[in-house]
């Protein structure tokens, strides 16, 4: 039987400031990644993003980013791999204290935007995040592009790594995905998500760019909440793989090789 | 015997910018309290000053302010008792973190500057802090100036709460401290620096403004390194105490009532 | 013939976050108070309002505020009358520097929140307001509530203050604001919205808490955008003022006595 | 007569954390280059250092920088250049706010660290930091490294560009700065110092890694403050200049080809 774990990157708001529709979100997925403070989310809103991922029943994991709340961690920022693994186990740290405030518990960590695409890429900045997260906790999950710098580093010091894949994100050809400042990156077609969601976790596979069949093995599936339609979209990924048999768990009761 | 744990808070650089003379410091001093990123410090000086404090043997606490780095934590910031619990225990665990890379863990509390006296004195805020900071590790010291809401608070839920005694800071006859907006709340004079502490150490007393004579139990001295002469008087404070037979020991390793 | 200026404070969204609808909101008033980068608003987010405000021919004010981004600026934040000195000016010529972009210029100033509330009861908050304001431009239009310290300050040093009236939110016998802790605070009923507006400007009074009419000269009325129903009610608003009559300028264009 | 301006980075201190060694420096140059709040300075920090650059009768300047307080500055943060531009303008604006509080006015704009590293060799941000200054007053003079992307952007649109040199960094053969990164990037030895301060000011060349002699126009020199000697250091530069007939004059009352 096939398993796979929906996850979501949660707790985005910042003050006074909304984004996403989190508690639509929560209960369509089983774990959930959140922001813990640098690229967005605050002290607060990570308590509050804690306890309803806790009452969804969600597993929680740190979306640790780039000190840039302006740039919502989307943007390079050049930090030597020494900076890297502080801001990682800071965020980490910070996390695993709000939620034990709800007796909540962090079991993965997934970087954010632009700290995930240069670490997926960068060997000593995979190194950094790979070290702080085994620091932190040594059961801990990471989550990760399958095929990147970051997987093998993980997998180098012998984290389990949960590889990753988007159901609304076009790929290329070469298992990466496409630049987001590219117009066609993000599918907005709800079909086309939900289409792309059963192939992944039903066939290993994808079509990348071009229509290029891709092998992809994932553990876990990105679901967003944060564009028009993304909540129904959601939606039709979770039934379309209860529909088929998929089992849907949180990240620390799947099995890794 | 008299025992009694030096502490000092550490870890106030920021960025390119130097505060205190740590290294030198931290051979004199049993506890280190460090800032974390609120006031004062970031996760690389978190780094950096939890593996000096490991390398000379000091216990490790977390230093947590108000968000306010401009201000240092000193100016007041009116937050909710939800909000101040949010920061303290997000604070706490992202020194968690980064101890974690080296290691280490932390096992005192002591909140900074203007979160301190306002918790001193509003029962709510001193909750706030006493709730998070058990939430995050129930076998956490917190460090109280004594007599007051946040020690009675602590007491409530069943920390261990360590008493502090300032050696550089003028008393009130009330027993709280004198405001550092006063020209003579902080001592200046080493020999004045060396008798305060030896008194309240030995004596459990301490001289107050007006020449009061006030009854003080203390479990641990905050010496500091931030003004020209401190790390002088700290070794003189130290070599005081340990002259007249007083027992240095780290937090954790100090009995509590 | 009466006149009025309808005034709505913009331009705070801020990085990837947005929040009420200033392209909406624009073609409904007069003149624009930009959040300036404290509490809200960015740099970018800063050129981009000022864009739209000049293309909608309103004018433009700067809406400085307490650096507390996570807290919207509505917290109370003690700071010594020469840092909000600094702060304010500060704020103006960030704005200025960014409208200068466009080829805009700044024509008022109004505080925002916290601050507003502060400097409305403290003579030496206020001061500082009217001195960095003057000393920025001494033609710069000061929006205030009326019968306030800042009124006060600012009349004390020449600058041209207009007062300011609020449609939606409830009054207190005093001629204050009710505080929004409370909870009929804010009218949420268009119909009163309008009411209160039209009573305001035509017959120059409001009806207070428990039913208390209160005389109340303004110069300017402040509409909201970012709740559900603001810009219909705001254009009830601006609807009703027209056909009464009334004539809507620019705060420069407006008559100080 | 051979004239030159010497240049110093100024107000680099922020909240409670102090750098450099400001009122020493300040007799000894002609410009003031003040950080703006981004990469160091605080509206407060401003407000001081602008009152001690007009007692010293020094001509203002801004030197806005990237908004990364932790890397002050000197990471490479990837932004637009409409970003670039909105930094720029608010930066410069922000101090005009400020210095206006005590009468003074901006006259030339220095970017910082990273920000003038990048716009040295990318044609749009250069353009944009040059579109921003033209745009808040078209009479500025933009202070750039000598035949750079950023002289080239500053002279096409009519800017004053003031070539600027370092006496104590280390040239490579064309003619740019060598990478801090590098050991022997920054010169300490005063006499060093001296030496390529005197021959770029009376000779028009200096003597690049490996021996190169190379021509290099300056209209002004960048003396620092932050590093022990420094003082003395400028000292030295200043007397020599005098001594060997040179005249030392504000940016703004150099001449510009």
């Amino acid at each position: 039987m096939v398993a796979v774990s929906l996850n979501a990157d949660l707790g985005e708001s910042f003050g006074a400031w909304r984004m996403g529709d989190d508690a639509a979100l929560l209960p369509l997925i089983n774990s959930a990644s959140l922001a813990c403070g640098f690229h967005a989310g605050d002290p607060s809103i990570m308590v509050e993003t804690v306890k309803l991922a806790l009452a969804a029943g969600c597993s929680l994991g740190a979306h640790p980013g780039f000190p840039d709340l302006q740039g919502f961690g989307r943007r390079a920022l050049r930090m030597s791999p020494r900076e890297v693994e502080a801001i990682v186990a800071y965020q980490i740290g910070a996390l695993a204290g709000t939620a034990a405030l709800q007796g909540g518990r962090v079991t993965h960590v997934k970087p954010h935007g632009m700290l995930n695409t240069m670490a997926s890429a960068d060997a000593d900045m995979a190194a950094a995040i790979a070290n702080a997260t085994r620091a932190v906790d040594r059961d801990m999950i990471l989550v990760v592009l399958p095929s990147t710098e970051l997987e093998k580093a993980g997998r180098a010091i012998g984290l389990r790594c949960a590889a990753e894949g988007y159901a609304d994100r076009l790929y290329e050809a070469d298992g990466t995905l496409a630049s987001r400042t590219l117009p066609d990156a993000v599918h907005h077609d709800i079909a086309t998500i939900r289409e792309q969601a059963l192939r992944m976790v039903l066939e290993r596979e994808v079509i990348a760019r071009g229509g290029v069949r891709l092998r992809l093995e994932v553990q876990t599936l990105c679901l967003h909440g944060d564009e028009p339609g993304a909540v129904e979209s959601a939606r039709l990924v979770r039934e379309g793989l209860l529909k088929a048999g998929a089992e849907l768990r949180t990240l620390p009761a799947m099995e890794f090789s």
